[in-house]
C-alpha cells in the first residue's frame, strides 16, 4: 500500500492537494500549483509571485555549467529529448545548485538558534563566521567563480523585501556577507544559490527542498538547450576542445 | 566553439534571448520565461495562460505511473533528489508522455496537408483514420486505460477557446475524435496527451518539443513524490506486492 | 586540459594503463581489465578469479530490488535499453549496493585502529560492537530482509580463503558477526554486500570504490531485465498491483 | 505478476538462468555469466573468449567521447559515483554506441535475405551498397574520425577466426567494407562498433542487444574515470576550454 497526500485518481477525477485538477487548470499560474505540490497548501500573491522569480532566477546560466554540458552532450550521442535533459538534472549537485539546499540547512540551524539564545543576528553571524574560519570550511551560498556582484541576488533580496517576505534568514545572510567582506577587496557576494536558501527559508521551506527550485527551473533552460543542440547541430559533434594529457604508466608489452 | 542563442553569461550580467536576466526575475511569470526560451520571443497574455494550463494538466496522476514508480524506488534506495527525480524523467517515453510528440507531429503533418489539396479537415480526419485502420496503427493522443473522458482535455479545449487559441489543430483532433467514435458504446476519448498536442501545434510549437511540456509540469510533481517518500517512508521500503514468477529453466547442477 | 592515466588516443593506436588496447583484447579475461582500469596495474590468477566471483555474486536478486522496479518500469514506458540501465544504476544507493561502500569504510578504518592499538581482531570488534550498540546505529553489511544465511555470503568468504585473498578484513567482518549473533536466536548474517566490502578491502582497494563491483555486476543483469521487458511484455503494462491510499487534504473548491 | 525467467529468488535461495549463484561464483568467468544471462545457456570455451574481447574493446577510448564527458562532468559536480556513471550510460545512443545495434539489424536482415535469394554474399553486399548510395545513406559501423585502420577491428576479426566463431555475418560485413574501399585513397574502414555487430550476430544474439555489450564494457571504463575525477580533481573545476557565442537576439528592454 503506498500512502500519499499528493494526488487521488478515480475514472474522470483527478484531485491533487485537494483540488481538481480542472479547476486548477487555466485557472491559477503553474508557479501556484509548484507551492501547492509542495507546501500543501495554495500561495498568497506574495509568494505566487516569488516562486515566479526564484524559478526565473535559475533558468539558465550559458553553456558551461555542468548541468548543460551534460545535456548537450548526452543529446549530440542521438538519444531522446528527455534522456538528455534528464542527464543535465543529475548534475545537479552537492557543488551545483546543492549550495541552496546546504546554506538554507545552516541558515535554518542559526536563525532556530539566534531565538533559542537570545542572542541578536548580528552576534550570531558573527559567532558563525568565527567557527567557520576555525573550522576552516567555506560557506555555502557566498562567492562566486565569475560574478563579483550576482545582479539574480540583488533582484531576489529587493523583491523579497517590496513583496513582504523578507525575515530573519535573508537578515541573517546579508549580515554574514558583512562579516565576510570586512576588511576584504574584492567583494565575496552572496550568490545566487545563497540568496534562493536565504528567500526559501523566510518562505518557510524545508532546507531539503533546497535543490528542488533550481532543478525545476533549471530544466526549463535545459529543453532549451537540448533543442538547440538537436535542432542546430550535427550529432556527436566535437564538444569544444577538450585537450587531454595522458599521464598514466609508460606503455609496455603484455607478457 | 559552442554557439548558443539562449544566453549569454558576462560578469555580473546575464542575457537570455535578449533580456537581462534581473529584469525579467520578479518582473514575469515563470510560465512566460518559459515560452521565452522554447519559442524565443515574449508571449503574450493569451499564450501565458495556455502555458500554465498545459504545465498544469502535466503535473501529476498518482502514484502508479512508470514516471512516479521509477522517482519513487529509486528514491527509496537512498539517494539524492535531483538523482531520484531525473529517474523519473527517463520514463517520459514513446507511450508515457510520448504521445504528445508523436500525434503532434501527426497533426502538423496532416494540417499542412489539408491546406495543400484543399480538402475539409473533415475530409483530412476521415482519411487519416481509414487510413490507421488499414494500417492497423494506433493514434497516439486518443483513449485512456482509465478515463472515458478525461477532465483535463475538456477544460484545455474550452480553454484555448476562450483565449482565442484553438485553430485548425485542435479542430482536427476533434474531427478525428467523432470519427473514431462513430457507432461506439465506450467512448474512445481524445486524452491529455492528445489534447496538449493540439493547444501546442495551434501555438505554432515544433512537434519536437512536444514531450517537454509533459516533462517539465511532471517534474514538479516527481519533486513532491520524492520528498514525500524521502520525509514520510523508511528507505528501501517494499514497494507495493510485486509478485513475481519465474518461468526460466529448471534448476540445474554446473557440470 | 584534462590530465588521465586511464587511456591514451592516437590515430590507430589506443594504450589503457599503459597496454595497447590490440593486446588487451582476447587474451585476458574482462574481470582482468575490470582490476587494471580500477587498480591500475594487472592482477594475478587469484585476484582475477575473486573478482569475477564478485561480479557474478552482484548479477541479480530477481524483479523486486530497487534497481530492478527502476529499469524495468522505465523500460515499459517505450526508452532505448541504455536509458532503462542506466534508471536502475541510479537506484544504487546509500541502502541499496551502498553497504559495501559504507561496510569496508568502517572496516578499513578500524583495522587500521586495531594495528594503531596493539590490540586484537576480536577485542576491537567487541569494542566496535558496543559504540555501535550505544550509537544506536546499524552496521552496514550485516543482516537481510529475506535470507538468513545468504548463499552468495558462504561462497565468497570460502573463495578468499583457497584463493589466499582472506586477510584482516574479513577476519573483522566474521568477528563483528559474532558479537552481533551472541544470544540470538535469529540470525543475523553478513550479507552479500558485507562480504564484497570485507574482500574487497582484503584486496586493497579504496571503499570509495565500493559501490563500483554491485554497479558493473547489476548491470549486466539489468540488460538482461529490460531485454525481457522489450520482447516480451506490452509496453505501459500494469506494474504489479501498487494499491494507493490517498491521505491528502479533503476535496475542496478552488475559491 | 511479474513473470521472469532470469532469477528465482527464495529465503537463502537464489537461481538464475537454471543454476545456483553458488555454483556460478568462484566457479565461471564473469563473462560466461553474461552470455548466460544475456541468451540464456552456458557458453562454451569459444564463446566465452569471445565476449571477454567484445567488452573488453569497448571499455574506454580516452576523455573525450559523449559517454566520459557527461560521467565526469556530472562527476564534478559533487554526486554519487553511480549517479555519475549513468549519466555517462545515458550518452549511449545512436551515434555512439549505437552503431553497433543499427549496423546488426542491417548485417543480420541481409544475411537471411542472401540465403533467401540464394545469391552469393558478395553479391548482396554489392546490392547493399548501391541501395545505400542511392539513398545517400551512410552505413554504421563503417568510418572513424579518428581511425583509419581501428586496431580494435583487426584483433575482434582475427579472434573470431581463431575461435571459428566467424561466419556469415562477418564475411558480409568485410564483402560490404571491399564495395565501400574500391577506387578510395583514404581507406573507410570497419571500426570497433561494425566489428562487434559482426561478431555478434555470428554468435546469435539479437541486435537488439547490440547496445549492451558496449554499454557493460564502457560502464568499467566509467567507473575508473569518476573514481579519477573525484579523487584526482577539485569539484565543479573548469571543464576544458569551452567558448560560447551568443548569437541571440540583441540585448532589450522588458517594456
Amino acid at each position: 500500500m503506498w500512502k500519499t497526500a499528493i494526488t487521488k485518481v478515480e475514472p474522470n477525477h483527478i484531485v491533487t492537494r485537494g483540488y481538481r485538477q480542472e479547476d486548477l487548470i487555466g485557472t491559477i499560474p503553474f508557479s501556484s500549483v509548484v507551492f501547492l505540490l509542495w507546501k500543501g497548501r495554495m500561495p498568497n500573491e506574495s509568494e505566487n509571485k516569488m516562486i515566479d522569480a526564484i524559478l526565473t532566477s535559475s533558468i539558465d546560466h550559458g553553456a558551461t555549467p555542468p548541468t548543460c554540458v551534460a545535456s548537450r552532450t548526452v543529446a549530440s550521442a542521438g538519444v531522446p529529448l528527455p534522456t538528455a535533459v534528464a542527464a543535465g538534472i543529475l548534475a545537479v549537485g552537492d557543488v551545483h545548485g546543492g549550495a541552496i539546499e546546504n546554506c538554507a540547512k545552516i541558515l535554518q540551524r542559526w536563525v532556530k538558534k539566534t531565538k533559542e539564545e537570545g542572542k541578536t543576528i548580528e552576534e550570531m553571524a558573527s559567532m558563525l563566521f568565527s567557527e567557520l574560519n576555525r573550522k576552516k570550511e567555506r560557506m555555502p551560498g557566498i562567492g562566486h567563480r565569475l560574478h563579483t556582484k550576482d545582479p539574480r541576488t540583488k533582484r531576489l533580496f529587493d523583491l523579497a523585501d517590496e513583496l513582504k517576505i523578507a525575515g530573519e534568514h535573508i537578515k541573517f545572510m546579508k549580515a554574514l556577507e558583512s562579516e565576510f567582506n570586512k576588511g576584504r577587496k574584492k567583494p565575496l557576494p552572496v550568490n545566487v544559490d545563497g540568496a534562493i536558501a536565504a528567500v526559501i527559508s523566510d518562505m518557510g521551506f524545508d532546507y531539503r527542498l533546497g535543490k528542488a527550485f533550481f532543478l525545476l527551473g533549471r530544466t526549463a533552460g535545459l529543453v532549451a538547450h537540448v533543442y538547440e543542440e538537436q535542432t542546430r547541430e550535427k550529432p556527436m559533434r566535437k564538444l569544444g576542445e577538450i585537450e587531454t594529457e595522458y599521464d598514466g604508466p609508460w606503455e609496455r608489452n603484455l607478457t
